[in-house]
């Protein structure tokens, strides 16, 4: 049986996230700056850390047992992006091996889902305060786990 | 008869900003950049012109016939905020005269309502391309004029 | 004696602060977003206290045995800031009290020293990590003093 | 002969961007934001545009007569970045075709040259106001020129 995000909001809030863009994302050119886009695909990820629990302020700091730094990302910018704009974001987390992850990134706008506006990605890498690599812990194999599941439905 | 925010929705995106604190707005310090809690008041007032229709990339561009930039702003910091925190914005605009109106924003945790974190205010003038005064323009006025709508209930 | 900037160079590193304004400092109306001068007063700030040798990377964290956050700022937007510009902030930090000191901003065209762009202020109070007051440090106070000496001068 | 960047401080300042990092640029995890780099970036490529004379406020507006807007950006970090810290970002652009350029970037701390902190690429298209791909103008080409000379010295 297919599990849809009409059924499964939990996984739909993990998968996506909806943003308007603000003025402070624009530049002068009137649109997105390019950097900023990158931005709110890291919000994509936050949101959908939350989404399944994750305490972000512990997460997101220096006082953990671990973190996981980008360590690559890249971005192709197919269309601009405009103050007021409503975009989706949908993003796909995917395990490369014990000690990291990527996540890819599609964003549209909300009115028009066919039409993509950037694609991109993040490569995250586990390491301790002392920056040795550590192997992905378990609450972030599970994140990734849920966030793919039936994403290849029957 | 009074008009709540349940009773009223458009009224209610008018006077309400809600935004999480994203790892963007944070510092070394580990809590909001205090000038980021003057962007989050503006992303609350550009929310309340789209919640009445207006067209925010016109808006907030040099192709309109006037803009409405900020000439000053103040703001008080009362409790630190984190990555993760839910932030409820309530703004509430007043005309000053017949070319400028301030906005006063209160900015609360949304699952602590009484407890203020921020308390602001931006002031803005209205004028044309070539830096001359002008006065506000119908929509402006009408946006104050909604937004205050019911504030004064019986 | 007069000691100018010209005969005191650390006084004069202590007190002005030049600043390119970038692209990623503007917004789509074409000029600085109003509440990034805000964070150019506060980079005028840090290169203040990097000129008479604190250690920014543990002043600005969360590790040290103080903080000095911002609890209030007020600016004046006088002129437009454009891509390119070249600013000359001047600081001024005043002691308020055992615990608190506020600091003056006064900005101007590099090119054009008498035609001031803006004018803003911070007022910071010095904690510890659990967030009671602290009287400032000496090191606060050397800064404050230093930063000020010669500034009446005969 | 070779001409270094003692000898020619224009072509030093067209390649190389010295940078302090700001308590703004970085994030609750105690270093610089990922994104962020990219910004320090372009702040290296409009440094070296205004080296040769480029008016950045209106190369950077959507007044002129093209647009070379970012379609693709890379980067990978290395080492992290600290508040305070000098960083030196070398830019290198090459034409790729009659329309578009890329940039690399190499980013080291200024007291340490032979330590890598991250590597950038950004890929810039020329366009018209209504979008439709144009000739990279003499000036654009004349800037990659210059920022190569010498870049191969006997």
């Amino acid at each position: 049986m297919r599990s849809d995000s009409v059924q499964n909001p939990l996984k739909n809030s993990m998968q996506n996230y909806a943003r308007t863009i603000r003025f402070k994302d624009t530049d002068a050119a009137g649109v997105v700056f390019f950097a900023n886009v990158l931005t709110i695909c890291h919000e994509a990820y936050e949101h959908s850390l939350q989404a399944i629990g994750f305490d972000l302020k512990l997460f997101f700091s220096n006082a953990g047992s671990y973190a996981v730094p980008v360590v690559h990302a890249h971005i192709n910018f197919l269309q601009p992006m405009f103050c007021g704009d409503r975009l989706l974001v949908n993003l796909n987390p995917q395990q490369l091996d014990p000690y990291s992850f990527e996540i890819n990134y599609r964003i549209t706008n909300e009115n028009s889902k066919s039409s993509l506006l950037s694609i991109a990605q993040t490569k995250h890498i586990c390491i301790s305060g002392d920056r040795t690599k550590l192997q992905l812990p378990p609450e972030i194999r599970q994140w990734i786990d849920m966030a793919n599941l039936n994403s290849d439905p029957i």
